[in-house]
């Protein structure tokens, strides 16, 4: 059976964390008012007011990546407006058009190690505005990032501020896609807290699909008047779960007693060996990555045989012989995986 | 505190039935490929293919109603076409206008009893096609239904057979909205089964969220090459459940032992008892549904007596004084429940 | 040849006035900036500034109807809002779902005369507001009228000052079609100026199509902030003439020495005599409208003897036997095309 | 005054060819059913039939370049296909997002002197249909290519060929947008005739607006069938002009005796002495291009005192110090206008 080799592919292949699954079951039987006007869904989003400092933020609950970005930046931009976006944002490139199926242009800028700079920000923006004939080009509205990266990368509290900095110059709000924010708050390299996304972002989500949860996404609006309305752009964008109270119930359980801001260290650990072991093994890194996500370059025929035990990721090809693979460790991730998968790695 | 109350608001109020949550606990720790690439996804289609004796049919889960309406209409549609829905249609009123942000026009033709009649549905056509100016309208392109519908109404194996016909002669395909087709499935007037919506539909859902599941609907399309590349409008519409296998966990659940065609017995006795009690009473019906939900008009004065003690619906004002409201039962209304708020009514 | 039949069929079945063209072909060798940066454009601006009493207003011109109704309604839209219409409104049928590919509703009202009234504007506007669901629905965001309507009818000062206090009360702008706006000005029954419209609306558009130019509409937008970069949305829309002068040099000629408001007069005449005339014969009127358009109903044998002879417009099938059809007139009709067309109309 | 300058700044800043006016003085008076429907756009379909060589193809008159490329595309594409095109292609960069406007992604590739590649193209092919996770990915529905290119380079027959065969393996249609086809056309390193078009395009346009007309596009789809209610489609996206025989006028005129083939001819020459000119004066050539578009880089004070004499583009910013500048002729520049421009770059 495929389910039984070693799971590495993705973030994604487990249920919920146990605590959360207990809850879900708890509360099972429970009736509650649809589409999050439940008491599990308020005492949520309180406690990630109190989690991201920002008491009056806005929250609000969505099911999954990709239809939160999509409701989130159709939220923020004007009928002429576009989204900036590393060309490796997750945005541009893997979720089939649903920002275009919106009508918005994602305005890619080249990314270094899967982050916009801001420097690379900057001179995008001002090529526009220096642009005589910019009228008949696509306004920038939002700019669009991920912490972490889609290659796993970490923006620093200085990169963002800079980021911040440009944006605000240029009156251009600033969105952060934490799809695994998790893995970023459980990285020694770190130094963004959420409270600091709450003061550099006009919106965030914090990822519970990857990151504990059995699906659901919790989306941050610091300043609460800034997306009016927003909830029927969630109606009409089909993220409206019914039984709304279920993302409330698994968020008030992982922003209970810190869980969330730790949820994500057995997979920073267990990335970390397995990395330092790929390096032994001198098997070249295709970009740097502290979080739980890495992307060793593999000879073909070794991939073939990887794949006979554990289930790695495609991420493209490299040259004629050799592919980047994507290792992935989650939350779940056990020591006897990791060493299962080092032991095979060590012997290909 | 709210939920305290009798809860007849609607019939998403509850979790999941006992039978699916067992399912999901038991599952919650395995590791699976994401996106539905996964044995329990599988043998849910697998077992729904044989409950509606279409082989060979495609079978896609998406999350909720809304997100489903939206991503098949999108599929049948092209860019010149819209939908025809009855006035009362879900996609014409509640949805947020999802269709028309996707682009297409909601063709809206005067419902009887809540539903699309073949004579309405044949003449709106000849409207259009006989129309010398036609190509300046909007083109049907397909035919949306939904069973029960949004008033709870039933159409007859006749009613769904004449519809099927014009649509034949106008080629124009027919799509059913199932959201609460359980109860379709328990109603002793339903003369529908499910092997008849394969054979007169081009597609149809088969709803969980409100028929026994956390959350999740069955698209089958009978035809398997019918909808190309649906997968990827799936991922474009935001629809696209990363941990797939929860929505095959839940359906295979539902669709072992015929728990699925069985799970609304509980609601339509449920209802049929406080329909009957409301005739007793003399509450008006605004209209005469066989399923589970009722819409009786009610005056002011007593509606706000009845919500002190029972959440039910507002559906609309109907009149200065009086108020049409729904009152909804689901698979896990009891009996205690339901002579409690038989007391209550008898009461006010 | 069809082209030697008399033409009633519609107001644009000519070229341009002859003072219209005149200009245009002094003009033609000149060489000016594109996309309306040049001073024949900046000239119309102006003029229309001073007859329609705004000196600070901002003024477009665009090239059709169907494109200037969707990209004015665009720009006044945000993604969760739809526009409200009368159902005999151009933009709810003859405009093949421009309004929904650009992503809104249309929200139909029942017409009266082809009108909407205050009366019926508030209901649909207070349903809206009274419902407990309305974040489910498509909130209204636009109040689209046509001035004259597409059955030939007028607003008074009085109905247009009750649509106005209606909108001003929910807080909902104004646009007002005018394709054939001459035709109203032009007409004995009217007694709304073009000021009157600056005043009422916060948008609406002067019609050259119809009136008297090839082609072209001028949007006025009395707050000339109104629709910011409403330039760029033009071009998105492909609406932005390229040689943007040739707007410019005819909207200049219609506003010197108040051609515009003079034009339609023939064909108001012309209407006149063709009304009294189908009176005279029994012809039931399908509607009573001042304007340059007709609707009599005629049996189907007698309109295919017409069609021999004259050009008519297809409206609709009146019943089994007979036709609503609509005669036109324009500002170049003769009274020598009329009179012909009243022998024919008397010897059917 | 600005107008009395030089005009080089693009090649639509006159009217019309004076054969073209003069047909539109003719036929002001006379009388046609609009839409296009008319004897006047017959016969100029005919003519361009036989000029193109495709007895049966279907021609539609559009106004605009941008409505032309939005409508085709959208006709064209699948809601989850994209379009393939250089990044330096117009759809990309100036059409202020009209494509995307309609749902679709534009893919760019990195273009070659303003050209897609064979090679670029079928890597981008390969890229996609290659990748394990394609979809989650918007599939390429449609290639686009400019001819002459927005930096005035030209397509050989055999670059064409190479694209076509690319096309073909991957089934994917293949359109191009001749804006400027009229100076390939004339140019004399040009070796793709209307002809070869019809042969290798599966839809392409022959531009009028930057080619003598006062503005139109024809479409030539040389299977008629490719395209189902593309009138439809036309009309939705509001490029439907009412009096469609102004355009069926202007290009029966330009497709009789030859004049669309040979009218860039005055464009090619002057563009030829310019070009000689500025490279003994030394200015680079951002770009070699034979047809009517010349892009010099210039220093900063220098282009100061241009713009004092002579109207050029802004095309972008070289350096600090310099800039790309655009200088286009036309169908209708004189020996004059050169030879004067040609002493202003001489004295700068």
């Amino acid at each position: 059976m495929e389910e039984k080799k070693l799971a590495f592919a993705s973030d994604y292949m487990k249920g919920a964390h146990p605590k959360v699954l207990e809850r879900l079951v708890e509360t099972n039987a429970e009736e509650t008012p649809g589409y999050g006007s439940d008491r599990y869904t308020e005492a949520a989003k309180e406690k990630i007011r109190r989690a991201v400092g920002a008491k009056d933020a806005a929250v609000y609950f969505l099911v999954g990546g990709t239809q939160t970005n999509a409701a989130v930046i159709d939220a923020f931009l004007l009928s002429y407006q576009g989204v900036v976006a590393a060309d490796t944002g997750h945005i541009s490139v893997h979720e089939a058009g649903a920002i275009e199926a919106n009508g918005h242009k994602v305005l890619t800028v080249p990314h270094k190690n899967g982050k916009l700079t801001a420097e690379t920000l900057r001179a995008a923006l001002a090529a526009y505005f220096d642009d005589e004939n910019r009228d008949h080009m696509v306004m920038p509205g939002l700019v669009y990032i991920s912490q972490p990266t889609e290659l796993g990368t970490l923006y620093s509290k200085e990169e963002l501020t800079g980021i911040r900095g440009v944006c605000g110059r240029y009156g251009i709000p600033l969105f952060l896609d934490g799809a695994r924010l998790a893995y970023a708050l459980a990285c020694p390299e770190n130094d963004l807290t959420l409270p600091d996304l709450s003061r550099l972002c006009d919106a965030f989500y914090i990822g519970g699909t990857k990151c504990g949860a059995l699906f659901g996404e919790a989306v941050v609006v610091p300043d609460p008047g800034r997306l009016p309305h927003f909830f029927t752009l969630i109606k009409q964008h089909g993220a409206l779960l019914a039984k709304g109270r279920l993302l409330g119930v698994q968020f008030d359980t992982l922003f209970t007693d810190g869980l969330y801001e730790t949820i994500g260290v057995p997979a920073i650990r267990a990335a970390e060996a397995v990395r330092n072991t790929l390096r032994l093994l001198g098997y070249p890194l295709y970009i740097d990555s502290p979080t739980n996500q890495i992307f060793p370059v593999i000879a073909d025929d070794k991939l073939v045989r990887l794949r006979d035990k554990a289930e790695v990721s495609f991420w493209e090809k490299y040259d004629e012989d050799s592919t980047v693979i994507r290792i992935a460790t989650d939350w779940g991730t056990t020591k006897e995986e990791t060493e299962a998968l080092l032991a095979i790695l060590k012997e290909l």
